[in-house]
Order: structure tokens, then sequence, then C-alpha cells
């Protein structure tokens, strides 16, 4: 059996290794188009700031070793110009020489990712403007950083010594790689300007928890624009560079950083003829297979089914990519594996803070018009709050009415989230119930958690809403509804909501005539656990009580 | 409905508060023998050790709070004497003020705790010699270690000046206390020794973990003493104390701490002539009922059925202990809640390192008699290796052969071990299997972890042993295999292992003829990656291989 595998990235370098592991008498051909395979893609941004120093600490591994260890024919520098499926042959070029060769295959293997979205707008060919999806890309951002660093006095701008060195970035972009290339500018002491066309960051959270990333971006001292796009680029007088928005609006900037999105490579696909997805990407079954029996293709490149919601999608991420590349080397085998969906788990550092999300957003339900869900929004802390260094975890679970099936979670904060969002992925991936998380076992230590994890309380939550303990409400849909405050008089102090009545909760037994029988009482406190109780004590006593869910804080980050 | 609780610690408090939130009308007494309720026990060692400095922040919820918010008659200083349980009533003597009261309950619920072992040894009734459970044991431990901060000249000891303050402690048992309080003693500046009965530390991990534990106390300065048990206290001439042990041996110390464990607290269940199990707690049945149906008991004093073997033990964990405490709230409502057993999840830190384990341990198995299991080492880094601050993850995986079940999960490292152990403990609640470990979608970015996350990679190493890819054996069964390392040579100058030969990897294919077709040849790398692959080269090549699981570093912590 000859396989040829196309990209030597994730997906690619996967399925070469283990499909060698599993067929020491196979050929296998494993040709990328760039200089290095296998490499950590994820790794540029961490590489561009300075944090990742060395180049070569992010070449995972090397042409050498896939022949060294996987007798493996591994060629770089090397692009598929063509291919003839009906032949099953492919046209190889050799960008050091220019060779071209015809070669074939049994089986064919398509891991070319996605490429950087780079739209045809003015200017967007000029000097300084830079996309990140290679090992060359990082290179050249760093060396277009570190360029006027050398004080020459004959940088290209003005001639003059005044410009030591790049000041001024614009990000195009919020999502992560943009998120992560705007903290790695920031680390290297740049201004940085973050333009993002959607009316929030970070497109796999909802909007209000989004809101939370670009308060805190903004405290770390980045300027966010949202609601406008990008109309072009032109050279300023001085020789720097302008970003030019759709709103009217001018950004100086002595680098701009593309992370608008990627879109999947499909020229390679078109020429095998293969099907090509409503969204974009190589449509392939559960078994990584292309339309055409003889091809595959991994990874970025291709349309994943949605494991919560079945919906096709484009969800480009490394863990994915990665299992792709093996299930196709079993399926070469004669192995029954099978891919079971992407739940879109993802997680990004910004600054001290935590990003991360499992499972199906909000706003994807509304998309598809789904009603049957309920959310709710907790604060508990990271660690038991009596052992030094807690801080509030910002959680948004997501969870069907009708069976509590969880769908979804949020998780923000500055400590503790990876815990927390693998502990939801995990439970999403087994098809937990929200009763199922109310019940988990997870680790607790002062250090670490808290008796009831905050996984466990979001469980114990939402388990009182669905079994009718806790009626709950929203900020956006309070209507005209009764409102009582159950929060001590200091905090109302700070912030209170108008036309709230205020009965601390220790007082509420004793002033229960002060309230309506006949109309809905939705109470607030900080947190929403407070509120709970009084929930309680006014449902006992016959009256109509909904709790908003989050209390003050969720109305702290309501979106617009 | 009057339901008396008594015992106003985790269980308790949530059974009480609970209770009070699903049934507004019930008569609840909170019964504490102590001056406080809902304190955090689990704080205690760090407020010994000065991390949490006030005993104020480890009060979670005050007497005055369970009458405020919840309506609660709580009582604090007020000891059950007595359970008279045809008659349904206690009797409660008030110890602030001497009165003997009677009260009568509808249903009662125990939760009364485990109480520190302390044996009937020659001394132990000596000043100095201490137990860590309540608040004013905390107290009195600091006022120990503080009076002596004041040099006064007037020490008991010497009646000299020489003893500024305490300088040397013991602390006798390994498990999560004593390890602790080793921790913050240390964070004190004392020397402290260890003594451990056991032949390991950390009874709830397998003994070769448990030497890396071991190892990484003694890096960090504290004297450890296995195999040996105390046989009694003295005080010296100079007025210390000094501890005996089994072996001989004696250790001056000026203060002692006993961690030898926990026993339920059953003497109450004896005065309501409630069943007790053989594991000498309270036997309960699954929605914590006793076999008297008007009496409860929760936490620390049951025996729980354990979640993976099924078995009845005795684990004294916070969370649970809550769970259970909210699952008799609802039965007292009439709901169906049930308990699921006891997983043993459990985490500690101890200096800059983090000890976890989840699900049945190995010994626990061999115990059983149970052959149906295998397992797995893996040294995985914390995080993407480029990324800084990676540090070497040391799992051991236990899975069932028949059908690939995940049973157990031990996870030590410097970073990043709550991630991963509360993976594998939401994992083994839901019954994942290795398969499902191995399609695990958990959360990757270079700071947090790598594309195969290190749960997947177990689930992807377990599932290459299960699938016969790659037949593995341990160093404690080698027997006399053919031995063959295929590291590199500078790796082997470091450490070899007598008697293997060496090939490394990439001569291994073009060298086979070195090797025997005819015996079983083990194979040796660093971790067992390496290994790995030799191993798939040499079995397609009609060798009869195995890889030696977690290869050297294993070798380095293999129990005697």
């Amino acid at each position: 059996m000859k396989v040829i595998i196309v990209g030597g990235v994730a997906g690619g370098a996967s399925c070469a290794a283990r499909l060698r592991r599993l067929y020491e008498k196979a050929e296998i051909l494993l040709i990328e188009r760039g200089p290095y395979v296998s490499y950590a893609n994820c790794g540029l941004p961490y590489h561009v700031g300075g944090t990742i120093e060395k180049e070569s600490s992010l070449l995972v591994a090397t042409e050498q070793m896939f022949k060294a260890v996987f007798a493996i024919d591994c060629r770089t520098n090397c692009e598929v110009i063509g291919i003839n499926s009906s032949k099953k042959t492919v046209d190889l070029k050799n960008h050091l020489n220019g060779e071209v060769t015809t070669e074939k295959y049994d089986k064919l293997v398509l891991s070319p990712g996605a490429a950087p979205i780079r739209p045809p707008l003015p200017g967007i060919d000029l000097p300084g403007i830079f996309s990140v999806r290679t090992v060359p890309d990082a290179k050249h951002i760093r060396e277009w950083l570190d360029r006027d660093l050398v004080n020459t006095g004959m940088n290209e701008y003005s001639g003059a010594n005044t410009i030591a060195k790049p000041k001024n970035a614009v990000v195009v972009g919020g999502g992560f790689i943009g998120l992560e290339m705007v903290e790695n500018l920031i680390e290297r002491g740049m201004n940085v300007t973050l333009i993002e066309k959607l009316n929030q960051l970070m497109p796999p959270l909802d909007p209000e928890m989004a809101l939370i990333v670009k308060r805190y971006m903004e405290k770390h001292g980045v300027k966010v624009e949202l609601n406008d796009g990008v109309a072009g680029f032109r050279k300023s007088a001085d020789g720097a560079l302008e970003v030019l928005t759709e709103s009217g609006k001018m950004y100086p900037a002595e680098v701009v950083i593309l992370a608008i999105g990627v879109k999947p490579e499909i020229e390679l696909a078109k020429m095998a003829g293969i099907e090509i997805g409503k969204r974009g990407g190589i449509r392939v079954d559960d078994q990584m297979h292309t339309s055409n029996p003889d091809i595959f293709a991994v990874g970025d490149a291709v349309e994943v089914k949605d494991f919560v919601t079945g919906e096709w999608t484009l969800i480009p991420l490394a863990g994915p990519a990665n299992r792709q590349g093996r299930i196709v080397a079993d399926v070469l085998c004669g192995r029954n594996s099978r891919y079971r969906g992407t739940q879109g788990t993802s997680i990004c550092k910004i600054f001290g803070g935590t990003i991360s999300q499992t499972g199906v957003s909000e706003k994807t339900l509304k998309r598809l018009g789904e009603t049957d869900y309920e959310k709710i929004y907790t604060y508990p802390n990271s660690h038991a709050g009596y052992y030094p260094g807690a801080k509030m975890l910002i959680i948004k679970t997501i969870f069907r009415k009708s069976d509590g099936k969880l769908l979804g979670a949020q998780v923000l904060g500055e400590d503790g989230v990876p815990k927390r969002i693998d502990s939801f992925a995990m439970a999403i991936q087994m098809g937990c119930t929200i009763y199922d998380l109310e019940e988990s076992e997870l680790s607790y230590a002062p250090p670490y958690g808290s008796a009831k994890d905050p996984v466990n309380f979001a469980g114990m939550v939402a388990g009182d809403v669905l079994r009718g303990d806790m009626p709950i409400s929203h900020w956006d849909s309070i209507g005209n509804s009764f409102l009582l405050d159950v929060r001590n008089p200091p905090e109302l102090e700070v912030e209170s909501v108008k036309g709230a009545v205020n009965i601390p909760l220790p007082m509420l037994r004793s002033r229960l005539n002060e309230l309506p029988k006949d109309r809905e009482i939705l109470i607030i406190c900080r947190s929403a656990q407070r509120a709970y109780y009084a929930t309680r004590i006014l449902l006992q006593n016959g009256f109509k009580a909904k709790n908003i869910s989050g209390g003050m804080i969720a109305r702290s980050h309501k979106a617009d």
C-alpha cells in the first residue's frame, strides 16, 4: 500500500506517524509545501512576543526524524500541483530545485489546513501587514518588529532617527489568534488597537461573556474597537501604515496583524474533484473518507459535525486535527475507528486571564431556533475563599430544559479555569445531565477547589431551576415585574436597580406583607445566592417569585 | 416536621441549609458540640502554618447566620448526651451553663464526623501532642508554637534562654492531614520528621507513586521514616518531648502532630441502637437512612459504597459529606435523591507539588483478588513543551482489561494536576472507557495543555495496549526476558539496565538480525514512547516484543 499524505502539520503528521506504527510495510510519502513539518503553529504568537525565544523550540518533529525513526519519505518545500484521481497520481513540485515529479498513490490523505483570510482590500500588500500561520510568518513579523530596534537612522519612514522601534500595532480580528497576538504585542511594549467587525470579541463565546473579555483587555491597555471592519490600508506621509475602517476611522500603525479567521484550503480537493460542503470545507464521513473512496481528508480543511447540534461546521482546532489523523491511519489499516464530532472545546490565555468554552453557545442555539434550553450564570471562587489567591470564576452553563442534558459551558477567570472547562468538556462528551454534575466528585483541597466544586455548583443551581425549586429570569427579560433586592443597604449604595424594593434577606420573613401576591417578583442580590434563599421563602409563602440568574454581577456584563 | 441535626459542619450544615430552602415550615434544630458551626476544617493546617492568618477566615457560616437567614435553631457548645429512639427524643447538654434539656424529633440526622485516632500510648497526654480537627485544635497548636517565640527566659524546658522557639516537630502519619501539617510546619521554619507505620506515604496512592511523594518531601527537607510506628512519648531531661518508635528509635521534638487517621464517631449511633457496618462506620442506604427509618446519617461517620468496587468503605471527604447532607434534606422532603457512592477523588498540595487520585488503586484491586485489569505509566508534559514552565506529569492509569473501563488514576506533578484529575474523575463517574479518553476533546492552548492532552494520551496508550498493538510488561515482572534498550548511547551513560542490549531506535530496522526470534523481548527507553515505536517494528517483523510501561522513569520510582 502506498499512501501519500499532503500536509505535514498536526493531522497529516499524526496520520503519517500512526500509519507507520500500525503498518510497517506501508510506503508513506509525507509532503509539506513549507520548510518545516510538524511545527507548533499554536506557539507562533508566543514566538512573536518572545515568550518562546527560539524558533527551534517550535519544531516538534523534523523531516530527518520522520525519515530516521518512521522510515517515511518526508519531503518539505514540496508542493502538490496536480491531482489525477482517476489515475491516482499526484504531481509534485520541489521548490528547492524546481523539479516536477509524478507519484502514484493507493490512498491519498489531504491535510492542507486552512489559510488566513486576506481580503482584497486596498493596500493589503503593503509591507508590515502580516498573517500568522507558519514559522516563516512569525520570523518575518519578528524581523519587522526587531529591525527598527536597531536605530540606524536609515529607517524607511522618515529618514531621521525619530522612530526607534515600532510602537503602534493594529490587530484585525478578535478571535484566538487575534487575542494571543494582542497579548504578545503588548508584552513587547507596543500600543495595540484591536479592530473587530462583529459586536463582540471571541466569537465562540456569547456576547455577554465576550463583554468581560473586552473589558479585561481594555484594563490591560488594549484599545478595542468593535463593530468596525477594515476598509483598507495606506502608507502615511512619514512612511508608517494607516489602517482605514468602514466607519471612517484611521489608526496609524507600524505593524498590522490580520487575524480575521481562516478558510479551508480546498484547491487540492478541487483538483481531486471531491465534494465540498456548504460551509466551504471538504466533506468527509466519520471515518474521514471524502467523496472519493481513495481520498481522505483531515484537519482544518474539513467540515466536522458539531458534537452537540449535529450540524456541519468549521472548527479549526489542533486536538481534533490530531485525532482525525490517527483515525485515518486506523481506517487505512482496516480498523473501525470513527470520529465523534467536534465539541469546540477551546481555551485561550490573555494576560493573567483565561477564556474557555466547550459545547454549544446560546447564540448558536438561537440561530438554530432552539428553545428547549436554559442558561445560568454562576460566580464561584476558583478555590476555597479562605485560602489565599482565590479568584472569581465567571461561568455560563447551558442545558436542555426537557431532560437536563448539558449543552455547553463558558468559563472565564484568572485561576482554576482549565480544571473546570475540562470537567465540562468530559461531561458533554459523555452525555452528562446537570443532575450528574450535581453528583460529580471532583478534586478538592483548599488551594484547588471547594467542597462543592464550581462544576458541582453549576449542576446544583441548574438542578434547582429544572426541578422548579428556583424559577429564574434574566436581565434581558425582566419586563415590568416587581423587583425585590435582598442585599444589605451598604451594597445598594454602591449600585442599585431602579425601582427595586429593598428588603435585606434576614428581614424577609418578617416583612412578607410588603410584597404583592398578584405580581411576578424578580429577586436580586449580588450573585443570586441570597436571592435563591429569598426565592424559596417567597415561593413557599404563596408568592410568584423568580431569581434573576447571576444577580448584580450578571447585570454588570449584560450585553447590549 | 421537626428535624434535629447533630453536627454543624459539612454534612450537617449542608443538610440544615438545604432542608430550610426546601421546606420553609420545618422546625430545624442544628446541634454542634463545639463553639463553631460550618467551619473550614480543611483549612486548619494552613491556619497553623500561617497561610491563613485569621481564625475568622475559617468560619464559613456562623450560628447567627443560621438563625437569621435560615431561621434554624442553631445551638453551639451543645452536646447530645442521650438518644431515645423509641420515644424519639434527644437529651442535650448546654456546655455553657450545664443545662440539660430534652427535645423531641420526627427525624434525626447524625453528622458527628470522625475523630482523630489517639492510641493509648505511654505519654500520649503530655503537653505538646496535638491532633488537628477543630478550630480550637489549630488555635492551641499555634499558641504552643508561638509561645516560645516570646523568648522570656522562662520557658519550661531549660529555664535558660537557649530555646527561642520550637524548632523540631514530629508528624505521625503520612496521609492528607499529616502531609499538609508537614508542609505548614516547614513553612514555619521548623525541622520536621514524618513517621509512618506503613511502607508508604499517602495510603490512597499505590506504593510506587507514593515513593515519588516521599522523595519530593525529602527534597524539601523533610525527614521521612517509613515502616515505623510510634511506641510512646516521654519528656526529656530538658523538658522537650521525645517520640519513641517501635523500632527503638527516638526523635526529640517540641511539638508532635498526630495524624494517624480518623475513626467514625459512633457513640451517638450506639445510643440510638442503629446498625454499625463492618468497617466501623454507621451503615446507611443510598438515601442515607440508617437501620432506624427515622434516623439518617451523613459524612465521615458513615460507611459508603466504593463507586468502583461496590465495597463498603470509609472515605472521609468534604465533598461527599456535603452532597450526602443535601440528599438527606431531599429525602426528608419526599424526593428520590440517591447517593451514588464515593470515588475517593482527592488532591493535596505539598510544597510546589500536587498529589491526586480518583477511583480505585491497584493495591485495592490486588486485595480484592482482581486480575482483570491493566495499568500504564505515562509522563507527559503538563503543557506544550515549547511553552515555558511545562513540568512532567506522572500519571498511573488503571483500567479493566476485558472492556477497557477506566477504574482509577493517580496524577502527580508541579503543574496542571487539577485539570487532569478532574477529567479522570468525571470520566470514572460517567463510566468512561479508555477508548472514550482517546476521543476526549479537552482544552488546549500552549500555556495549558497539548493537542493530545495527557488524559487523551493515557487513553491512547491504554488503547494501544488493549487492542494488542503494544503488549506491555512492568519492571516488577521482567523475569529473564531479552532486554532491548532503544535509547541513544549518551542516555545510557547516565543510567543503563544491566544485561540490556542497546540498539538506538533509528538503527533498529537495519539491525533486526541481532535480536532473537524465540525469546520475549522487553523494550526500554526513557518514557516508553520510543520503545512503543520499537515494539511496533519488532511485532511486525515476527518478534515477540513488549514495551516496559513507563520506561526508565517508571524504573526510577519502582517500589521495592
